[in-house]
């Protein structure tokens, strides 16, 4: 095995900003954030069995590894910039697995314009594991935050929910589709797209907004709690693909999975009444789809009703590490 | 086990940094550098049985992964300020190991006056793994780097050198001293003292630093290859504490793993001659030992030689990953 020296040298120091990164070869980094802006940062993990199958491709745990870190980068409002990464790896980890990793990170970092500053890499006898902390800007004092939700609110959600839960089960073979939604949903677990102009675009117009990692209903459980304030979702108004509408119409129970199922990283905000004009035109400008799924209210809790309005009762809550 | 909530609630939440860090409750977090300065960043990771043996208190490792990373910030000059920690922890992992560790934390935050600013926590079946990103600040274009070393320029060092090497292999019971000597190395291994005051006083009189954690004649290597130059190391010039000049003067051979065993976290740096005042008056001023150990030369490579100017061969120049 390539010892890390080597490593640094061939596979990461192609990825190394050509500010402050020093190729990888200091202590630390440097970067400066401009004039009117703060630092944003974040940091999160992926461990193998956790939050990703063994086997999986380094390929794709590169991007997954970026994006649900760009996709916290949305929920701030924030212009992702530079990111860190500690590695510790299997000792049986080969050149390819490197290889793969770092040019799919190529790939990456032209698409949301970051670089890498540093890191650290280790090789153990345990499972592979992943954490990434990532730097950006938001301007001075306008980053997003979750803990501002009004009662009256309207909660709003980016894209579609509920493909990524599916996409698991399809790959942990526990549900089966045809082919082409099969490949949609297992990709949309794979492969988060960060919401962030929506992110970035929302500013001026929202109370609150936070991205879904660990299932709607648990989000907007966070929410509340963080904000001291209840909600309420209707589930027929949760917007859904084409493939997940297809299966929830075959097996009805699949609804529990789709509100509380995580790894959907779309944007989840609140806006007061009078403000549906403005969403629509940020959606249409960020080529977002953006769907009213709720009401913030004043009693604590989070309540889901169907399209009734008869009251929904759900087993989970969403992913908890620590149970 | 504590959920990753409750967890954040009861043992983090106390530690976060009261602007920005939102009670960690957010996506990401937020900070500011004054103007004038740049932010400084880097990020180590420990892993049981590379970095540390299993059953270490969690108090001991939540000091030495604050610490060696603190020793980065010091290697750069940088004034530490906000820490982000991925914690990826076996599942049976309990509450006791979490009010250790984070009391440990505050004490570390009140000494090095850092805060919390975010992070991960994961639960899985392996080995425990934690890694630290650490921000901090320095005046603009000042931050030291270790590719500047230059021919003629005399090489220090800080403290004294393989006490943590030493402590290591009491520790691992290959070696024995008596109890007052092998409390000192341990604590030497278990405790890096980070040199920040120094680091901070070192920008203008100084050509470049590094701070020594795979072992001096390694860590000196990399100056080397970074600056595309040489370097002598004067063997018995190098600062030895009380405890390790005992142990050599009973086993010649130890010099090998003092000169090259890791942990040290002393900061190793290069000055032009004529500067040997200005860097007794940086040694008195921060209270921090200083020792000129040798020379950087044109010639490739790092050589060391004994009393009598002659060359020592060594069988090994550090730690390395991956190998």
């Amino acid at each position: 095995m390539t010892n890390e020296f080597t490593l640094i040298q061939h596979y990461l120091q192609p990825l190394a900003s050509n500010t402050g990164a020093y190729r990888l070869q200091n202590d630390a980094a440097v970067f400066s954030t401009p004039e009117g802006f703060d630092t944003v940062v974040t940091c999160d993990a992926l461990t193998e069995n956790v939050h990703f199958l063994p086997n999986t491709p380094s390929s794709l745990l590169a991007k997954k590894l970026l994006r649900v870190n760009l996709s916290d980068m949305a929920a701030m409002g924030g212009i992702p910039r530079y990111y860190l990464i500690a590695a510790v790896l299997p000792d049986s980890t080969g050149d390819d697995w490197w290889k793969d990793f770092c040019q799919s990170l190529q790939e990456e970092q032209t698409m949301f314009s970051v670089s890498l500053l540093g890191g650290d890499t280790v090789s153990h006898t345990g499972p592979l594991s992943l954490s990434l902390t990532l730097l950006g800007e938001a301007p001075q004092g306008e980053a997003l935050r979750r803990d501002t939700a009004q009662v009256g609110d309207t909660i709003y959600v980016s894209g579609t929910i509920g493909d990524a839960a599916l996409g698991l089960q399809l790959l942990q073979n526990t549900l089966s589709a045809n082919p082409e939604d099969a490949a949609f949903l297992t990709d949309r677990y794979h492969l988060p797209q960060p919401r962030l102009a929506l992110g970035q675009a929302l500013a001026h117009t929202v109370t609150c907004a936070m991205d879904i990692s660990d299932g709607l209903v648990g989000d907007l459980q966070h929410i509340c709690t963080a904000s001291g304030i209840g909600a309420t979702v209707y589930a027929d108004r949760i917007p859904l693909s084409g493939a997940v509408s297809s299966l929830l119409q075959q097996n009805a129970s699949l609804l529990e999975t789709i509100l509380t199922g995580g790894d959907d990283y779309e944007l989840l905000f609140t806006a007061p009444p009078g403000m549906e004009s403005a969403i629509a035109a940020l959606s249409q400008k960020t080529n977002t789809p953006i769907t009213a799924i709720g009401t913030i209210e004043a009693a604590p809790g989070v309540r889901a009703s169907d399209a009734e309005g008869n009251p929904l009762t759900l087993q989970r809550t969403g992913f908890r590490h620590f149970e």
